[in-house]
């Protein structure tokens, strides 16, 4: 049953192994950001929230590891009934490890000042990992 | 400081206190479908993400308490890599108060399978409540 | 048919017309902010994106009329491959009418620099409106 | 200028040209699904959001082309009030191709039946295209 689900999936893809964990791993950051961003913030809910979205990682399909933190500068407890924020790109600090068969990547999200962006990339590539 | 945005808040409302208390809750109502409906779910993370999302809530402007229940009809525990949902608008159950100077509402989402629709309506509104 | 739907989403309502139009509105605010925040936007898309938003708020009940309008001042046409930003709540300016049996609610959104927060209010609300 | 955000983006990756194309094609893939489910939808606006998602993602880096497809079986043109669904990812039919330096990939997103699930897939890389 599990099996007959994954090798129907595998047969929708003409790519190698390590093309495909960078492809999950790439899915997996785009859902982190598009599905979180936004969400009320402050000190009072955002470990919560970091527990959430790593949960919520851990359940899409080859997710091995994933680790993430939002920074705390701008926040504090709330006391005012305006005294918080939403989820912003610029805040997550994201890292992540995807296997899929023979290869793992290792991939993470961090804001990068210089270019005013949220940039998500691959920090390595393993081949020939056993399955 | 506190008293002084909510203050500027207020100076934008021209209605009364259970208009602005119903208002208020709607948004929240609004927030929860449109901010979580998509989140990738199992029985593995549920209870921490109906957690995530009453923390959410409880950031929010005038949310005295809120409890949101997912379905779990559906969910099991993650075995094969793609055993597992997202959340849709169906599986929500929301309970929330919001308290606007006089006025309370109380307001809830459940989805009403005669309509195909899950519904967001407002059970009760008390005035003239204790500042 | 039509009038059934309606008139069961009703049965489920305990409060005046115009606190369930003040309701409607604000849900309509909270979708608008909770699902659009965080898609990506340039020069290029943006008069795009505002008729989206526009045509999706247009869709949900009791809405009569609704503009989106996303501030330029950040945005300029794409040329680099990071050339572009993902939309924010304080880019957004909307107004919106939501009208429910004898009441009608007039409601905005704008970012209040004072309060460093884009706020959701109700600029007017008309009773005893014919049905 | 808009070399040297992009030098800069690429000193943060260690990986193919073709790994690079495919975890940039799978970031596009998510941030369709997570940032557009749950958008109000009837047949009055499911053409514009076609559009705005499409204009979304060529905004994105390396985003060569794109086809959005939303099925239209089960809209019609709004009548009554809850005449209206959200867009679900089971709606969504996706072509994509993403170009990094001498690497293309073609992605695909697509309900599968048989799985009950909204796969996204790679469907074909080139390698050593001209950059």
């Amino acid at each position: 049953m599990k099996g007959s689900r994954e090798s129907r999936a595998d047969s929708y893809f003409s790519c190698t192994d390590s093309e495909r964990a960078a492809f999950e791993a790439g899915i997996k950051m785009g859902t982190i950001y598009h599905q979180f961003v936004g969400v009320p913030l402050s000190a009072d809910n955002v470990e919560t929230l970091e527990k959430a979205i790593e949960a919520g990682s851990m359940v899409q399909p080859f997710v091995e590891n994933v680790k993430v933190r939002i920074d705390r500068s701008m926040l504090r407890s709330k006391r005012g009934q305006y005294d918080y924020f939403s989820l912003t790109g610029d805040m997550l600090d994201v890292k992540m490890v995807v296997k899929y068969k023979t290869a793992r990547v290792k991939a993470s999200m961090r804001f990068v000042k210089e270019m005013n962006y949220p940039l998500m990339s691959i920090d390595a590539v393993e081949k020939a990992v056993d399955k």
